[in-house]
């Protein structure tokens, strides 16, 4: 038996499963992960929570995640509280909640590519149609342009993201509050790489209390270090939380998640200290590869965009061939590398230089 | 800003979300969990392995999880391979990846009610049109009538649980075969109660070397007494793995939860042992039940469904003033209470004789 003989959804036929290849080499700098481990006081205390929690495991985990929404809201700060977050198993369950509520048969997203190349997938996965508003040659958007992409599809759901990934720039408030005006459903503004925005950025979080359709998503992946946890959160307006009960799975947040995520919260200090080096390295990387005349977006995130390459494909390969693998996405003649440790981007400016 | 007044996807307007009771009172019989809290053996050593892969937390988990479904294989037997094993957060994200492979807008599923309540809800969660084919009065499904359903409605994905909750009784495997060689398209047993079942219950694992469309799903909440841990998994044709693949949300399993499934498999001798002792206290439990006059259907799983009672509310509600919480749940007339440990379950009992 092979695929094709499956009766499988139509719109998946002849699709191959989203992954960046997992390959085992020295410096992975790929997936934007943050290079640094947890620390040994996190690490006892991890286990130390978990060991507490284990003697209830035979009991399902709280439901609603009430503690944890709460402990999260309060990092979150901006007057918010448990009852307008909601956490799930990654950004992307997050995502695909909404997509459930407010997507589905007949429902249209719209984004603006290149962005986050899950938006389009989880879209498609909840068969709702993806719309594709694009971006300038620099990778910004246009605000005019975004309304005008709005007014003309009208989509239940409009995604925003920033920083944008794989690009690395953050939007203006005003383009998100221009999007929020116009945008007659739904409008995700998808901050997973919000704390590593430089000085002045402002998040989406200050619209929250003037746009009620407006949903805030964020996650525990990158700013703190925790990409193996998986908790991916929102914020929203507390109506907009009781609609994803409706297509949540009962139960879908574990015991040991909910105690890692409140342990990694306490340690947020920390974790979070981690994000100043990553930005400080990000600065000096984008300085750097201008500095070998290549072109380079600019960066709130920890990864950075650089080209252009008439052969992306022969750059990666050199560079994974030195042992430093980073990602081939987003447009082409680009690659995107991830901020690791000075060491780490010491490989990879020698490696790249090698190459080149 | 109320409910009503989002852009919610029509279909899921006017529902209220999904959950059995969270009440805090002394015996909690209510969502079939194990009453047996993992040993120190067991906590030690999920301590202990949460502390090793704590240090990798920075990192994705590995996606496709290869090791635990490897490890779930050689738990299930009958030959099987990692290949043929998927595991997601619980059933429940197990079930809605099949729904979404192969079911979706335009599509149907067809279940035999009453049974598992999930199964209803995650089809229309994935926009996949729900039939009811239904049962004979003693809950027994009658192959005939079964095949006969399937010939009508031409579903897309039939699903079939055994043993059936809440009713508790195991499908005889000629039921099981009958409905595959019938179906049209995938075939579901929801098996998450097997290991519970009575002597000489046959598994329909034994049926996938012939039925290429047969997916058996299974659950580390029950007999592993790991709810809170959130782990299930099927077994199935390489093919319907790889199928699933263009689904799954990337990394939807977490480091931690991926390394408790490995421990809980370790000390699978441990758990397994809490099994035998919650069948006999099943079996004395319908015993006991219908010495005292009601009617009680036949059962392979942690529970048992009892009755008739012309106001089961009121029997709830006199179970839940004596510290007693069990389920208002499946037919009317009927209650289903999760068999506990014996202390418990002698509580059940003498709670149940003041209120009749």
């Amino acid at each position: 038996m092979r695929l094709e003989d499956l009766p499988l959804r139509d719109d998946l036929r002849g699709k191959t499963p989203y992954g960046a290849p997992q390959i085992d080499v020295p410096i992975r700098l790929n997936t934007n992960e943050n290079p640094y481990p947890p620390s040994k006081a996190l690490v006892d205390d991890l286990a130390e929570e978990v060991r507490k929690s284990a003697s209830t495991l035979n009991r399902y985990p709280d439901r609603d995640a009430v503690e944890l929404r709460a402990e999260l809201a309060g990092y979150l700060g901006h007057g918010l509280s448990g009852e307008q977050v909601w956490a799930a198993n990654g950004s992307n369950e997050v995502l695909q909640q909404i997509l459930q509520a407010f997507g589905g048969h007949g429902r249209t997203a719209l984004g603006f590519e290149p962005s986050y190349s899950m938006h389009p997938i989880i879209t498609s996965g909840t068969s709702t149609e993806w719309v594709d508003g694009t971006r300038e040659e620099d990778f910004t958007l246009d605000p005019g342009k975004a309304v005008a992409a709005i007014e003309e599809h009208r989509p239940d759901i409009v995604f925003l993201t920033s920083p944008n990934n794989p690009t690395g720039t953050s939007l203006p408030l005003a383009t998100i509050r221009a999007v929020l005006e116009a945008a007659p459903g739904m409008v995700v503004v998808d901050e997973a790489y919000a704390e590593f925005a430089r000085e002045g950025t402002a998040s989406a979080l200050t619209l929250l209390p003037e746009f009620p359709r407006l949903i805030v998503t964020r996650t525990m992946s990158k700013a703190f270090a925790m990409a193996g946890t998986r908790v991916g959160y929102l914020a929203a307006h507390p109506v907009v939380v009781q609609a994803l009960l409706l297509v949540r799975l009962p139960y879908h947040l574990s015991t040991l998640t909910q105690a890692a995520a409140r342990t990694a919260l306490r340690h947020r200090e920390e974790l979070l200290g981690g994000v100043a080096a990553l930005r400080r390295e990000r600065d000096a990387t984008v300085e750097w590869l201008r500095g070998q005349g290549l072109t380079v977006a600019d960066s709130d995130a920890n990864f950075v965009l650089f080209g252009r390459f008439a052969n992306r494909e022969a750059v990666w390969r050199g560079l994974l061939e030195r042992g430093v693998l980073i990602r081939e996405v987003g447009p082409p003649q680009w690659l995107r590398v991830s901020i690791g440790t000075g060491e780490e981007m010491a490989a990879f400016r020698a490696a790249l230089e090698g190459v080149l």
